[in-house]
């Protein structure tokens, strides 16, 4: 039994020697490390890797391998049981509610998923793909890794498929197979955390069709593979973490880092490879990927939003506005969007279905829900926190401000609160609303797109309703109303 | 072990030999079952009770009593565990789409709490109500019977308590007591099912404060107990019941009945009071009983609603439109909300609370906020299907034109679907979307107050929040953002 | 100048000796006027007629017609100015609340769609019609006359043109033409009116293409035309009216009446033929008649929720809560619906064209936005209306059992107000709620699709936008982020 | 005749020797124009000002005072008819839609409101405050200026009155008068072009009672007058304009500043004041204010707004997927919302009273729904918008890795879109809608809390009509439901 700290998890990613276009140039090692938009990402998995150690904490995140009987993390756990879908959601509720983020340790929800299409791949074409899965993800428990997911292709046109692109590269590909592995070429947009972890987890973005076989791939490589470029983004107020504040940033310690990842014909050597030409297979594992992976976010946004909700109840009682009715009204409503998003995720694991030699699979039709209802329901959390927050969301002066000695008085009596709450509070607790809401840790990206688009959802769950499940509803309908059908 | 037949439930119905107001007049006995505004209701409730016979429901419907280890419906069990609490909301979702309505087997929801509170106040008075609350719950099981939960009074000026009120008989009370038991006086509304119920589930619609001590009461009467009068009410399209069509009713064998019950000095023995004058308790009994009630939403609305998609994809189909893009949407539009509905039920029931003695209680967020997510859901429902369905809902001739010879070939012609659908398929369908909608079985109705408003369960969600809940979140947010409490 | 009375109004209808297919069998003459669900109409229209001989109406109510200079009932009026389209959305909004519901003096809204369509085809054809619709419109005038607009055809499979429909007749269409006149034969549904009326407005109800040239029809006739045949329609509640009660209708005196009208090979002269045949006008007409009329809804739905409102807030003032915080703020959103779908309305009247020899026509994608605003609003409606009412809406007894002499004194007690209101008032001013919203009065029906249907209302709004309006913004876009086009 | 142009404007700006507290130090001067995160703004008011030279905007921006006779910019006119409201809802949009942002020239709109206080102040109480009015009206005219609207107070403990509060300064107030003027103290916060502006107009931000007369002052002062000290706010993103990129900025050339304005002793003579300790009359000036102001919500969300729609359907055009279904509808659904906010701000206009001596004021009810309308809608357009971008909007990488020479031909190729669409499009559009939602211009903030809260508008829709409006809708609804209540 191995658990990574946080300390070790840090020397990691500095012995990785990640390199990282940013700033118009290129760094690497522990200057990517301590690069002040992404060490605050750092600290978060770090965090996250302490959590583990903390005794009261133990029973909460560990378990058992069922693999290999170990103790492990239950973030590289492969779900075999109702309940341990649920502890996943409420891990993940737990966590970035602790970090009021991201807590980005979700590639495992993928595990279930590469699982069973694996086995289904084998059975049906003599392949060896679920043994290579089993390994991998034996390695991955035993060294307790982070991976980072590989999903998100550049698309170009979007109506037309892989292969009919003008740029074959649009779709990430296999450019070359020899008897040591696979040649990747193309590149993987919205790349959270590519420099900040051990793996890379090679997935479709979504269902291919015959002729897109070369794009057919599915894989693990080490985050650092040779041909490997991260090239960083920039997101909402990303240059604030350059300037030595702590009151603007809001959430003072922890943050996102985001890259494309741009795949130069990386090796990938066969036993690292579970699904490469099967194109029949796709929709298969983005389907129960998607399954698995989204009531997660019924455990993520909420904890995100607990923050929210924290950081505005706190500041209406800066306000003196705590028990104001319609203040009152508005908090209880930005509960209601938060269970409700944990309400559709807890749901979708109790009806999950187990797949034999993979893991339990949530529900699709209520795990898409989730997603779907989440992608909505941030944005009235964001309408609501920033209604009883008012205007001073985009009107406060900058720390450096509050510190000028020449002007200091003024910004203290005039954003000092009720009760004495000196104007510090006021504006720290302002600018985590603002991270939260229009700045580094903007709720709604993550839950308007992360882990797929409210869309993209709602299409699936139309897709696994229109069968059965529908046409069961139209036969009762039928029955009650009288009408018989010709075949009854 | 005994499973009452539906017939054998309509024949204790006529041997109970109801009263009923109805009609300007008063009816009794066969005339009571046979009314064409209650023999739906008897017809529902007689569905339920052949169900537990089929074979292949008997897994899904019957367990063992915790209290006597023999085999009894679940309607009447007391729930011990998760998965009995989740299987309530699975069979109330099976039962409301199987008849197209409220299944109105509900009222041993409020055992648990019941129990629960018995027990304390008996551990704080010395009173004997735990014992009386044990025996009465075995008597229902052994006899399988149906209650008839008697809750709203009729509140005259909410502002003002009820002892405060200009007439003392606002609220339920107790107007005497003696050595054999209690005389009940006053009325309580909204009363479905009561002259389709063996037994009244009396207790408080509200928590009762100190002076009020009265109306402190809980307790069971047989349905005709003397004293107790039936007064029927009417909804939209009762009338309807009384013409002899079948189309036009839309549900054809289902529907329900609802009365005002007036307790004109009912006596009740004391082996069947469950609390009498303990004013504190109320608080406690009112909560757990509404949070032991609330998830059960989640499966009573999304049964009903289950219909409602099928009326309306069956409308499509009619229509010939089912896959254009725009009614597909809208379609998987009423599916989120369904689900939704269901998620945060199974979630309430997921985060449950042993109570020794009692049972397992919903947690009290998630399950009001259950109630208050379905009370506006419904609407969104309601505006989804009648979007589709068109103009029709409220402009379709009756059966009796249909069937009129004269004119008989111009409907069967001008209302024909696609596909050579006959136009009766149509006629029948969309008086079903109007019953469930705008007519006798709206949904709307049983959404918006059945088993407590939107509003009363938001207030209880933000009480049961404010406290804990709400504090450890403002801790977080401060924490993340760098302020340092003085007590820190 | 001639302005009809009610009574004139009344002794028309009868006059015209309507024949009405109802209850299974077959009305005429005075029947038809007196039949308890058609005589709520008939009250309506004939106070409509009424209001223009009120003093203090008449600057509101009267103009001068344009074409004659005689003094006019504005409901006959041809808009010229902005101000005249601001004056009938303010007339129909004071009309609808006046009554309760719709007003059902809209049908001169298609006149300058009709004019201006029938100029354009004179001009391209040689055709005679503007001459025919301008003697039309006088004669309307001259005899105060009101018309029943008749659009919305069967329509079968509605991914078939009318022309490819295996019935031919499930679009209105001509089947012969001689040198007197033409042949109309199908069936028009959704008529409200249509034997209240003097008038049939016959015109398509969607765009027509070449091959369906037979469909492309506008013209009017007498409401009692030989061939036509009025089959009448059902609605929520209709049987209450019915059993001689006064309480329980809600709105005592007004209701609708609506049928389906067949066409049994009806004659029309050539001088009441406004197209006929010229299908690539069918869509200009269609258009421009959806523009003249949508602002309407501004008015319309906000009269009728006007009462609406005024019936929910006396509802809380006889419940004692009319100044509890969420009453008024339910109460105050509303009002903001309500004067969001007036505001709608007035904006699309301001932002008019006029079309020389026809009249002010309304800013078309304004006033289509007016509808789909309405389409929604209303729901939200419905449901703050219910919300605060309760209950009750489903639950109370009739007026029969106020009335029963052995339990009257129960309700009255039971549902007494706050501050001495009697039970009467309560069940009253429910009843009304209930009418509005579930019943016969039921605005969301009329929202939905009276006068073409929400989604309707959005594509014409897309197709309206998406030339320049909206590649105009695209260039702006464009600018301001510093993209040079080629072009540029 | 004197109509600034841009360049003058600068010049004045420099004239005026703003100081301004900023980066943690002071500038001053040419040095504050210049100052990135200021210029923006400069540029915006510039375009402001060179428009209404522009041949073809004349008739649409100038027209004639009704003061002095001379051609004015309708940016200082006082509104006197309701074509004068619609065009400045009109204009509004249009510059607001030019820069895509506030175009912050509606200082103008208090004037009315102004004028109608001071008048019934002087009739009341034997003051001068009018022709103090007109005069400053006259010179604000005749020099074509800006004016910052100073109204926000720091306001302290939300609950107590502003001479309840520990710190009497929480609210400006005069702390002095002699014959020849008042000296203000306090502060003001969010005040937009505090640094942009000739003129201060300064009035309360809310209602005062009695005992707090001295807060109850209204008057103008040049912006750079002694004792005021202007300090920088930071908004989302502020810092991107200091890195000297243009494609990270999103709008290039335009961009707000705002700062918290200190009055630390400011002496302004008795011409320019307006209202001094006349506390009775705060409300009507507040109420009246906000009437004048928020219909021009109506138009200024919607210019912004029009580049979010044009931006959006750009990037659907890169896409590809301009003319994908669902696309399409939610394209459609921005312009529903953009232009039924538009139609409120029309309607208030329509509906408007004229106030003699003073101008129109839109009516009350509908100016507060246009901008509680607003407060709402913006976020369902974020939302929109958010969703048809997608994930992009936060995972774009910056100017300077696409200019990298190292890796700017992957970024070229991956981010290139349909049809050749060059990446640089991409980005520039992804960077404009990001700078709309969440960045530097965030149109919902403006909407959210800009011109007075939704809940502020709310509250003064329900106080505005809970009087006559609200009971004449109650009496109707009696009378259609057949209450006779005594007193009729």
């Amino acid at each position: 039994m191995y658990l990574k700290t946080g300390e070790e998890f840090i020397q990691d990613m500095i012995d990785m020697n990640f390199e990282l276009y940013i700033d118009g140039g290129k760094i690497s090692g522990k200057s990517v490390v301590n690069h002040p938009q992404v060490r605050p990402m750092m600290n978060a998995l770090a965090t996250t890797y302490d959590m583990q150690h903390e005794e009261k904490l133990k029973d909460f995140l560990l378990t058992k391998s069922h693999l290999t009987g170990e103790t492990i993390s239950r973030w590289t756990h492969v779900a075999q049981t109702v309940e341990d879908l649920i502890r996943k959601v409420d891990i993940t509720r737990y966590a970035n509610r602790r970090i009021g983020m991201c807590s980005f340790r979700c590639v495992h929800n993928a595990f279930p998923a590469m699982l069973a299409t694996a086995k289904k791949i084998d059975e049906a074409k003599g392949t060896n793909y679920y043994k290579n899965a089993i390994e991998y993800i034996k390695y991955f428990q035993k060294n307790d890794l982070i991976g980072c997911p590989a999903m998100t292709d550049p698309k170009g046109d979007r109506l037309l498929k892989a292969h009919e692109q003008d740029d074959p590269d649009m779709y990430l590909r296999v450019v070359e197979k020899d008897k040591d592995g696979i040649v990747l070429r193309g590149a993987k947009l919205c790349q959270t955390g590519s420099v900040c972890a051990h793996e890379k987890f090679v997935a479709p973005s979504t269902t291919h069709y015959p002729g897109s076989e070369d794009y057919a791939v599915c894989c693990a490589v080490p985050g650092n593979a040779k041909g490997i470029k991260n090239i960083s983004v920039r997101y909402s107020q990303d240059a604030r973490r350059k300037e030595g504040l702590e009151w603007d940033i809001g959430n003072v310690k922890y943050g996102f880092h985001e890259t494309v990842v741009i795949f130069d014909d990386v090796f990938v050597p066969w036993e690292r490879v579970f699904m490469c030409g099967e194109v029949e297979f796709t929709g298969m594992l983005v389907n129960l990927a998607g399954a698995c992976h989204r009531p997660t976010t019924g455990g993520c946004k909420t904890g995100w939003s607990d923050i929210l909700i924290g950081a505005v109840q706190a500041y209406a009682e800066i306000n003196g506005t705590a028990n104001v009715s319609h203040v009152r009204e508005k908090i209880t409503d930005m509960i209601m969007h938060n269970e409700t998003m944990y309400s559709c995720g807890i749901a979708a694991c109790v009806k999950a279905q187990m797949y034999e030699g993979a893991g339990m699979i949530p529900d699709i039709i209520l795990a898409n829900n989730t997603k779907y209802v989440a992608s909505k329901a941030v944005y009235d959390l964001v309408r609501l926190a920033e209604d009883i927050t008012g205007g001073i969301i985009t009107t406060l002066p900058s720390e450096r401000e509050f510190k000028n000695p020449e002007i200091a008085h003024y910004l203290a009596r005039f954003y000092a609160g009720a009760d004495e709450k000196p104007a510090e509070h006021r504006a720290r607790i302002v600018r985590l609303i603002e991270n939260l809401t229009y700045g580094a840790g903007a709720l709604c990206h993550s839950a308007a797109h992360g882990g797929g688009s409210g869309q993209a959802c709602k299409i699936t769950m139309y897709h696994a309703s229109k069968g059965e499940p529908l046409q069961s509803r139209v036969s009762d309908a039928k029955r009650l109303c009288g009408i018989k059908e010709e075949s009854e």
